[in-house]
């Protein structure tokens, strides 16, 4: 068993921390981690978390499987999402993927002047268009392009270009609990006169414009979505980070006003932090445009060029190959990887009394033709009978996860990346049936 | 002459419009071209260009000189630092600053779980660091580094950590005119309640906190700049883009508390969108951190990467070869382009008497050896006489600038960019001796 990336806890005195528990509890009290209101909550909880690290515990990676009180100490950090679980696919692939760059190119700020989104590579337009073609999982035809830092910037662009800067008050932003943890924190992390958090869709209910923020399928969740609240004054944003083949069956190409996309869901280059927006009106994708502008200058050119060649990659195998070949089409190879995790981890959960896990209606992938249920790319888990607060229960049994609390919803939930490296996947599955309360 | 990346002006009329005019309008009309405060004045002059676009003009490229009314129509934007200059440099570079990229790196969120700022890579941390030391323009030691998309971000991220969450109205920003045109813009663009643009330092006299930009050389004109408010509730930013030898003399390693650096102005990288900043307090750092982790989730593995590699070769380039081949040591070579840009300026602008430029007293760079006065990133030009709309009247000579109003100045002044590609450069130093009233 490869233990070379397994996160583990060792017993230390505070005064040995070493630097990186340290970083993982700055973490674990900011966004990626673990998302908060406000920067004040953020910071007792951090102080919270030093607190309880004087107790016990360092996190220390290890190279060896030598662990001299065994697996059981081994912590299990499936908190984020960090799409590592790709990388073994990747790996296989040649120089048709590999980006080679001279120090010359990519000086200029600009990419294409001709373009609404002027620091947008015309080679990412082409991948990203062919590879919603191939799939068929959503219209590009007629349609902006908008390239961000990740859908992380793009959701805050998003917001820029709805919210009307005279507006009577900020603009109102809800989504349907359980929502994205990250969604609350991105939309008042600068207090902003613009826009502000106003929580669960299903409770809205003011007579004021709103956005609603439709995530489809879910984050944390997983389920198919549709907007909740239909008012007159409504404007959806989608996010359908999660709209493709290896996760859920596609249904159809999404129609929608603006649509958010990103590599780290798709292909699993998150550490690239290149996402994309598909944009019905040219005044709005003009000042997401400008959002990204004033923030960063426009997107790293480097990953815009290389999240092109991979996009591209993954188009042409799903079109010139069979389908069945694992080694040439992604999304083949990584819905078998997701339907095998799943069934694991169901495995696992059925053999104790004290979880449970969403199930989801079958239906037939206009993609692949195969006909299943969802397969999330986070499991949604619910840990029954009188246990109320389900990730402390987890983090006694070094499981580490993110609360049902931070989602708009029950303590008794938590999310679980279903996404990680093989190692940590395995440790998960083999130790939820053993604990006990 | 080397015409082919020249923009051109053809007459048409509206209804033959090609997309790249609009867009070129769309940039102006936005931050990167001609920064504004509000969204509100940014869409008005959006409309006033396109309607001024009706009556004549649009913008193309030509691979050809064969311009049928001469050189005369051609359009020199230098609105923008776009520092395309340093083009020819990197082109004779080698494999030595060539980066190869395989598919199944970098996936992963996280560069060093270690380090304060998680998404920062090592060996970007090593390259900045010995790139400091070799230069002598800045103390690392004992900093934490924090990496930004640009400088851009880095400078919201530390109005982010340094604006109090709780305080008792928003954060007073302020900077000496003439400022950089994107600092108001970048304030209060979103309308955040923890900062506000307050205006030029030399005028600020509230009793209240405050945090003073500090940008030396200064953007727009070149000079050495120490703070003024000097109030006893200030902290201050320090932005020293510009604080290298190739456009000033190195007088002593910068040691205060937030300073920033960016690769687009240090060895012209500006499509890389690369910052970073050195930090002293380690609290301020992680605000910093989690500025970017809300806003972006991390800075492109990509850009990093490349940014390192180049780093390292200009720094070892400087250290392993002889100051004077101009072939290996980037600032040698950039430093003698600058000088010939300046003497080529100075002495266009001596043959009429319509404008004028600064000067700068000549002081001993410790870097290099060399005795000079500022060489600007951009020349803060002035029009002379009774002209008191110096971008409008060079504007009218199909020379875009950028005017004195967007840095807190007085309209008589432009700032020009001096890092354009040679052809552009040398038709402007052809332009402004035969402009007349």
């Amino acid at each position: 068993m490869n233990m070379g990336l397994i996160w583990r806890m060792r017993y230390e005195d505070e005064e040995n921390l070493t630097p990186s528990w340290g970083n993982m509890l700055h973490l674990h009290g900011s966004g990626l981690y673990a998302q908060k209101n406000s920067r004040i909550q953020e910071e007792e909880e951090e102080e919270e978390e030093a607190h309880a690290s004087k107790k016990t515990h360092i996190l220390t990676t290890t190279l060896s499987s030598a662990a001299p009180d065994g697996l059981e100490s081994v912590v299990i950090n499936l908190d984020h999402g960090d799409p590592t679980m790709y990388e073994e696919f990747w790996k296989q692939k040649g120089e048709e993927t590999t980006v080679v760059t001279s120090s010359w190119q990519h000086i200029s700020y600009f990419s294409d002047v001709n373009n609404v989104c002027w620091f947008l590579e015309p080679g990412l337009v082409s991948a990203i268009t062919a590879l919603h073609r191939t799939v068929g999982n959503a219209v590009t035809e007629g349609r902006h392009i908008v390239v961000g830092t990740g859908s992380s910037q793009l959701y805050q662009a998003a917001l820029y270009a709805l919210s009307p800067v005279d507006g009577p008050g900020p603009m109102n932003v809800v989504s349907a609990a359980p929502f994205y943890s990250s969604y609350p924190l991105m939309t008042d992390y600068l207090k902003s006169e613009l826009h502000k958090w106003a929580g669960d869709a299903y409770k809205f209910n003011k007579e004021e414009p709103y956005i609603e923020l439709v995530t489809s399928p879910n984050n944390p969740d997983g389920f198919t979505r549709q907007d909740v609240v239909k008012g007159d004054k409504g404007i959806l944003i989608h996010d359908l980070a999660y709209y493709w083949p290896q996760y859920t069956p596609i249904l159809s190409p999404a129609d929608y006003d603006i649509m958010l996309f990103t590599v780290s869901k798709s292909t699993g280059h998150a550490g690239s932090r290149i996402g994309w927006a598909v944009v019905k009106d040219r005044e709005i994708a003009k000042k997401m445009t400008t959002f990204i502008e004033i923030n960063t200058i426009g997107v790293s050119k480097e990953s815009q060029i290389r999240a092109a060649k991979i996009l591209q990659a993954v188009s042409d195998g799903c079109i010139h190959h069979n389908r069945k070949e694992a080694e040439t089409n992604f999304f083949d190879y990584s819905y078998k990887l997701m339907a095998e995790r799943w069934k694991r981890i169901r495995e696992a959960v059925n053999k104790t009394t004290l979880f449970s896990l969403p199930s989801f209606p079958q239906e037939t992938c206009s993609f692949s033709g195969r006909t299943f249920g969802q397969l999330p790319a986070f499991a949604w888990l619910k840990c029954e009978g009188e246990i109320d607060d389900c990730e402390s229960f987890l983090r006694r049994h070094k499981v580490i996860t993110r609360s049902g609390k931070h989602f708009g919803a029950s303590m008794k939930y938590v999310r679980v990346s279903m996404l990680s490296r093989e190692s940590e996947f395995k440790l998960l599955t083999e130790r939820l049936p053993a604990i006990k309360t």
